[in-house]
């Protein structure tokens, strides 16, 4: 091998291999002394797409040089559609779910049922409830769950809406459907207690998941299972 | 549980839940009679961010609802990134590898070796060249290699400017780094016997990967490090 080309081991600092790259991997703008590795426009792509969540700098590289390839149209499709979204997308005015209009879809639809409120923490479980086509009424979102620990009370939630929403005469059921966690469970009984005295309250059951095999679950959701079980 | 809002199993359609549910997960914006899952501009983000590599349905939803909740300038940042990206860099006149100068870095650099080229098979071969700080020289990327199944000959790749770079009297090396695929090793023969009448030509070296197994190794690999043992 030719000795001016190429560094010979005996000339590389002693550091193990795995810290001597990690700089240049994570901080590809960083200068190496033989240029950068990446020509800084695309460098800036690569950090930018590093921020979102679980794209590590392989996938980033990945993503940039694939988009290099594109035609522009898709390109400046993407990023008119990232804009464009950040700008018009904000919250339904009634129930909270993600919406470019002020009222969203749902709460606008004449086929809905007004007379029962689904009430969920966030919108991505409006979208995977839609997705099951089972329920036809309408959705309430807190915008998270009561969490003292992270400074999370009933004031920083929705609540004061859905309290007005409830309290209207057509209501006749309040579905809750919030994940059983710890917080969760909290804000499922508070909600619970503090609607009570206007309609009736239900929650969504919790057991065995559909192909879930007895033998394995943990055992909560076995005790949950028996204790909602229901008359054939 | 109310028989207005929640439609009994009875009333659904006799189709699986397989294909009843694809169409709403693949197709975003498709009506559904009880309103759109995602409002508009989110169906947009969501269906361009899944024309990205290995970004199904799943994730693209993921990815926007994430870049929803981040800040204004976040979102422009990586908008402006990708257009940025998109119109500045192109190929570097010399080497063709990507770059936003005309010359790109690597060329220009007054302390890299300008009498040997690694010729290469695609710009992340440079960039992953580069990480390793072996290699001092300067690259020929050609942009694919020769494939007559797919209509690539040697003039769809840069093999007259590699040509005109390695007739110069100042090339002493020309290294051919191309992954030893059927069509590699055919693009690396007909390269060697074009560039031998010109200067000394070497391939890098294929054997067992550091911390391999000999063990495991397959045959074609195990044949090429045997091939290429050399004295201690």
């Amino acid at each position: 091998m030719g000795k001016v080309a190429v560094n010979s081991p005996a000339h590389r600092p002693l550091v193990s291999t795995a810290v001597y790259l990690a700089p240049s991997v994570k901080f590809p703008l960083q200068k190496r002394g033989l240029g950068t590795i990446y020509t800084p426009p695309l460098a800036r792509l690569i950090e930018q797409l590093q921020r979102l969540p679980s794209v590590g700098p392989k996938t980033a590289q990945r993503l940039a040089l694939h988009l290099l390839k594109r035609p522009d149209a898709e390109v400046e499709n993407l990023a008119q559609a990232l804009l464009d979204a950040k700008k018009r997308v904000g919250q339904c005015q009634v129930c909270f779910h993600l919406s470019a209009e002020p009222v969203c879809d749902i709460c606008r639809h004449p086929q809905r049922d007004n007379s029962v409120i689904c009430v969920v923490s966030d919108p991505r479980d409006v979208i995977a409830l839609e997705k099951t086509r089972e329920f036809r009424g309408k959705y309430h979102v807190l915008g998270g769950v009561i969490s003292p620990m992270d400074g999370i009370g009933p004031e920083q939630l929705t609540i004061q809406p859905l309290l007005h929403r409830v309290s209207q005469p057509e209501i006749k059921e309040v579905i809750l459907a919030i994940s059983p966690s710890v917080e969760g469970e909290t804000t499922t009984l508070y909600l619970g207690k503090l609607l009570q005295p206007f309609t009736k309250v239900t929650r969504i059951a919790f057991g065995l998941p559909m192909g879930g095999d007895l033998e394995y679950a943990d055992e909560v959701t076995l005790a949950r299972a028996l204790e909602g079980r229901r008359e054939l």
